[in-house]
């Protein structure tokens, strides 16, 4: 069985590793050279173009920035689904919004192709070591298929309901990861501002309702999570951009269906703030730093 | 030892009872004569006021509606502190703001009594069970002989700190339970509008970084966590006025000490608009009826 | 000089109705046969297609739902700007970013074509009067040329600066409005659940640093301003879903330069949740009713 | 008729002023001996106390920082309500909540004493020029007495209905004017990011449906309304830390009476953060700074 994988960056770079470890043939693009020598060296087979890399290929995967690259490696003039053939399987593992994916399917359906999203949580970290949790949007039947593939690259591969159901699954929950990271910060901020001790204050809440995977794994108080961002000066962890840009997706999909969300709207716009503040790159717990006075210094 | 409990209603009325079961000797006053004759029954001395209950008392309990009636009963002119014995303790287990218990501290300790906060979470069903959590501030000798008392009517014993640290640990907490849980209810509701099966949405999130307690054990989608409020109509729970009041607390707080808290500051008015709308009595995570069509009807 | 007019909808309908007044000839294309009907008994000659409407034409107005709309008609393989001679002026009326009028000037420019962004205020009532306020993007010297074609069809030709600068000051003139609106909202509802006559309070209001044009000229609550919608039941004034697509804009175009938009990014969502209550149609001033607790009955 | 002036600070001690040239017989109070010197050298008589200062009064007039003091100064054990004649007026230009007006007015009554409120806008300018306007809350025959003796420290004396009234239109203009500040600070700064002239831009808001006092006489971008405080570093005007204030008055009322104000309660958490930063003292105008990138360094 080919595998051809196109978008070899910092997540597919790193998840690519582990499928070739299976001994699967693996064709593979991407526009950096340097991307595609990794992936040679690791014993990929470098392709010119994502149709070159398709050709031959019963499976595509892809990991692509945003929808506009997805949409354009399946769908342009020489794009992957001129050269496919029928019952050709393709996964993207794209964060993009739910229609679009959605969109992609129909086409790939009228052509016998199948099309299933299964965008992944648990960052570079997980992509490194295979750790990764895919959310799968595909019939029952495809599932098995598509589960076999990517549990080389992930240690949870969840079935989220048809195709498109993957996207959802992952901007509904980082939309409340994202408020519920501001939430945390709020109140980690105002509790030590009102006296008491911020390991203490996280033992409470930990063991209360206030419990939550901003609160215990990822606390953005420094050193009451261990190992979390927030130690290390909010270094390597998921970016503020990122969350920036889930966020969005989130907005954009709700727009789409005229679903009101009103504190992702809010928080949001508390993410491009902390961007605009020069922390683009960091932790996307360091939104803290908006309710602390040195921000202002 | 003598035990004055001061507030015999929904909460300090089941509270009691535990406490009555271990033989203590308890002299209770409530201003409802039905909560008198409940407490009577089960073994408790009726007094005729405040200053009457706490005359032949070594530990005062007080759980009252607002910081103003703990005021006035351990501050006014024939109030506790006047009859109290140098080396008593008081412990206030009503949920008010920190600065409020300070002070009352402070005079106590002037006059040789020793008063800490006690505030609980766990709700009515926690008090009848004497499951309670109850999260204290107090010295740490204190906190010792404070614990033996309050295990008769909970579970978790919660050291926070000084004196007022019980009520910071709890309306942080709170704090971030009223915006997660609206954070949530969001997320859900945009799921199920934009066609994923709830189950699976909170399965996902529920094993991933959206997790809280509130999208676990208090989802507000119907029938998604066992034996939430969210399937029985949003009945028996806590209710949107008590996250209301509590967010208020939060916020007036926060004031105080002059800190932000941007989305306590929009959900403690969104819980104020459920009100609005006639939900004041129904649980808090009824806040999902802001996000769903039928709330226009 | 001829002109040739895409778009023949509720407001462009109206508008090309004052231009054909002026006896210029106009060429005009819709997808509606009504529309296109209309146009034609007041003179119009019609077109079939916008290629057809754009081959004898010097100036070409646009008047569209969206962006894409636009793009289209102008970029297509067979769109506008293949049949326009050099020195041909394109008048986009619609209101859309300020990216995608920018991107279409600079490929016009390069075939020799003028561009210029001219979104409106003043709604279907304005379009129909020729009292239209046009915000006039584009270089000083065409400004002049264009003036005059539009002051048919409005009384304030606003120069606005260099192409783009229309959108963007339509769209953040539109961002405060949005805003200051629900604050209106906000003050008026509240001041009447206090007691005080609505009337008089927008009296003391429009005479101190509260006033704006949403609560003199526009205000929320009944019969306070003079034939302002909320006297009609919401009827016949700036749609709530065009509210909703303006604020839209603002974010969207916020987002394009990582620039924070806190208030809008909420009062976006609320008018989407006013829109999901069944209001769409009525005037944006029916934000009231989030803060009215017949909206829950 | 004789009058009393209890609280001589920045705003009383520069309306007496003007109160002590019509030739009035004014006996002050202050606890400042620097405020007390100044009224004296401007003709008023010293008093020892609030209360020997009313004991010959007809008219009381109080100007303090927050009800706490206006209920002290009037209901204490030898408060101003001990010492008045039946008949006596007291009129309250604090800036506090319309029910704590209100209790002291049903207290006065009982004593056969007329008490109305009567806030200002117009800041200590207006306070030295005598151009106040004053928000009068009272029965329509007392307004007329109250006028007369108002109108010679301001310009409008406003009628707002019963007492209690006065209070409820300042804190309803002052929420509009809090929230459209900031919207208007949203829209200028995303005006300037993308690009426009920030004078053009105002120019066109001012002449379209964003105009607003905040747009047109205080716009929070620098040098664009002639002498705003954005033109000479936000000093000089009214402070950020009276707009949370007044945002607080708005919410406690609102809170009192059950109605939700979602967006005052997000906008005074922005002025909570804004004087967290350091700008407290500044222009409630330097809200714009949020949205500014030097705000981070």
């Amino acid at each position: 069985m080919n595998i051809a994988f196109i978008g070899l960056g910092n997540m597919g770079g790193k998840m690519v590793q582990n499928l070739l470890k299976t001994g699967a043939t693996v064709y593979g693009f991407d526009l950096s050279q340097t991307a595609i020598a990794h992936f040679v060296e690791a014993g990929g087979i470098a392709s010119d173009s994502p149709h070159d890399a398709a050709k031959n290929a019963d499976i595509v995967i892809t990991m692509l920035p945003a929808a506009k690259h997805v949409k354009e490696i399946y769908l342009a003039e020489d794009g992957v689904f001129t050269v496919l053939k029928q019952g050709s399987i393709c996964i993207d593992s794209s964060t993009i919004d739910p229609q679009s994916i959605k969109d992609i399917a129909k086409i790939g359906a009228e052509k016998g192709i199948k099309v299933c999203d299964a965008p992944v949580s648990g960052g570079t970290i997980g992509a490194q070591a295979g750790t990764l949790t895919f959310m799968v949007g595909t019939d029952a039947d495809l599932f098995e298929q598509v589960k076999s593939v990517l549990s080389s690259m992930g240690k949870n591969i969840v079935y989220c309901g048809e195709v498109g159901s993957g996207q959802i699954a992952k901007i509904c929950n980082n939309l409340i990861l994202g408020i519920s990271m501001t939430a945390v910060a709020e109140g980690m901020a105002l509790g030590a501002k009102l006296g008491i001790d911020p390991q203490i204050l996280a033992g409470v809440i930990n063991s209360s309702s206030g419990r939550c995977w901003s609160s215990e794994v990822c606390n953005p108080w420094p050193d009451v999570s261990a190992n979390a961002p927030a130690g290390r000066g909010y270094s390597d962890g998921f970016a503020t951009q990122l969350m920036l840009k889930d966020l969005g997706l989130a907005i954009e999909a709700a727009g789409q269906v005229k679903q009101p969300v009103l504190l992702a709207g809010l928080v949001q716009q508390q993410y491009q703030q902390l961007c605009m503040q020069g922390n683009a790159q960091l932790d996307f717990s360091s939104i803290i730093q908006q309710y602390l006075p040195q921000n202002s210094q």
